[in-house]
């Protein structure tokens, strides 16, 4: 099938695996028949599984993998280990032609690792990034870097805002993304030294791709007004962990203050509200700048957070997304 | 009086001022009659309104200053618009002992950089911070620095955790309250070379006055576990932001998901939640690290948010932040 797509699932990592992840494929096979899943991780435990789920044994194929990276592994020990492991086998997979996108819901720093070890970075890219959705008072916007470099430099945030804006075009329907780098206020003199001279590069360049904003500052992530938002890994780290931090105070605040009464009568509503906000909905961070696409769940998703992943693997691999990066690369060589 | 603390009062910063400000002095004449106003401004303006309010006139005294620094200057051109600006002449009254503190709803840009020329550093400190209240699920923590500094060392962040918990030993009844720094992980090796050179230095401390607890992630500040956190100026002002966007986005979908009905129903239910997360209720950010206290309220805040401020500027001045301060300060000198 031309318009197939083969999704390397590491099937061992994150909370409830693999059970999660057949549950997720039958979900996500209901949608989209385009998929086939080559799962990664112990064949006894995988072929039990699947011989329960029979409706979806025709789109995937079990690979035997005697490791796993554990949860609380250092990203080092986890790369040491490497070889045999379901994590780096699937990605591994994608390298030799076998898969086109890697997925997994296990260890994070030991992902982007391996990730790194086995897939080489795209030509010009210096450091790669991982980008998330960020849900917005429109619809999304993407933020990158969430974590995987806190050594970065201004090739690093040119890189990152042509990396971003094809992501942003390979997921959603927009010509000229809207880009701006993440700062502490919106005049030129604000910010580092090397913010600034990403801004002069940026607003130098005859841009075809995407159109740079300037600066936006952390209140303005949510308001929609920008598609994608660049920073760097320590500071796009604190800032989406502030807002899930605050995304829980004020939820559970606002539940407290309902009485049993007012919660009733408002069900629908609160049913809504959850619904809108659900972050199984943008489950799924994608790790940028290598030769192949990677996508990272989050660990303790279930399901249906796990099958929104697999529908971001599948229109990043029909947008053809590493294509896309490699046309918005920018040179910032005189 | 002995216990009469006097506060200078930029009467021309902020939003809706002087008004917004003769009503603030109401309000918090009417929980505490220990404050003496010092109120810097337009004469002619600021006599107009204190006829009519006349039960504050025993209260306060007018200091007629020419000039007011706007909120869109620059804080170099407010700088060198200088000595008759209400903003200058309020904090110069501090140093000439005509004041305790300073408080002022005005351009924060301009109040840093005015309060470094008037008042001197602290000795041992090499950086001012911005602390402010963060609203937790038991109470509120301090968080700094919220933007004062971009530019940090390991010097800046052991003096910014001594300050911290000064200021909330000042607010707060807690003998030795709990300091963490804010990072990307919880583990040693995560962050930069200051995080980790700074969180050696504190734990190898024989610390006296609070309990240095590692790291902290973002979404654990509104946990209440940890009492000040501690970070550089750039982070902290970032997360605060997007804490507060994240904030607004969050209630202003709840609130669109409620209909007429459920909001009626809810009516009390609501304002207990809009009492409980009342942004005014947490007004004032307090410059630390000079040899006198100065408060910032928000430019937009109305006649409560101001209020707290001046109660703020009330316990800091009783509780003799300044000394605690300088009992905290940790040599970092071998």
């Amino acid at each position: 099938m031309a318009n197939r797509v083969t999704i390397a699932i590491d099937a061992m990592g994150g909370e409830n695996s693999p059970n999660k992840i057949f549950d997720a494929i039958k979900i996500s096979l209901k949608k989209n028949k385009n998929n086939y899943f080559h799962l990664f991780g112990k064949e006894n435990l995988l072929k039990d599984t699947i011989q329960k789920n029979k409706e979806i044994s025709d789109y995937c194929k079990i690979i035997n993998c005697e490791d796993v990276i554990g949860d609380e592994e250092s990203p080092f020990t986890a790369a040491k280990k490497g070889k045999n492991t379901s994590m780096w086998k699937s990605i591994e997979s994608q390298k030799n032609g076998g898969a086109d996108i890697s997925l997994s819901a296990g260890n994070t720093g030991a992902l982007l690792i391996v990730s790194r070890l086995i897939l080489n970075c795209i030509d010009g890219i210096n450091k790669p990034a991982l980008a998330g959705l960020w849900p917005n008072k429109k619809n999304m916007s993407i933020v990158l870097d969430l974590g995987a470099n806190i050594e970065y430099d201004e090739k690093t945030l040119v890189n990152f805002s042509s990396m971003g804006s094809a992501l942003f075009k390979s997921l959603f329907e927009k010509k000229i993304p809207k880009v701006a780098l993440l700062n502490i206020g919106l005049e030129e003199h604000k910010g580092n030294d090397i913010l600034k001279r990403t801004s002069t590069i940026l607003k130098n360049k005859d841009l075809k791709n995407f159109e740079f904003c300037g600066y936006v500052e952390g209140n303005q992530i949510t308001r929609g007004e920008i598609d994608v938002i660049v920073t760097d890994g320590f500071t796009g780290n604190i800032a989406l962990k502030t807002a899930e931090g605050t995304a829980n105070f004020i939820t559970e605040n606002f539940k407290n203050s309902l009485n049993l009464f007012s919660k009733l009568i408002s069900f629908y509503s609160l049913k809504k509200f959850k619904e809108k906000l659900d972050p199984r909905k943008y489950n799924g961070a994608i790790f940028l700048g290598l030769q192949g696409p990677v996508v990272k769940s989050h660990g303790s998703t279930d399901a249906k957070g796990f099958a929104h992943s697999i529908e971001l693997c599948h229109k990043i691999v029909r947008s053809n997304l590493i294509q896309k990066i490699k046309t918005h690369l920018i040179s910032i060589d005189p």
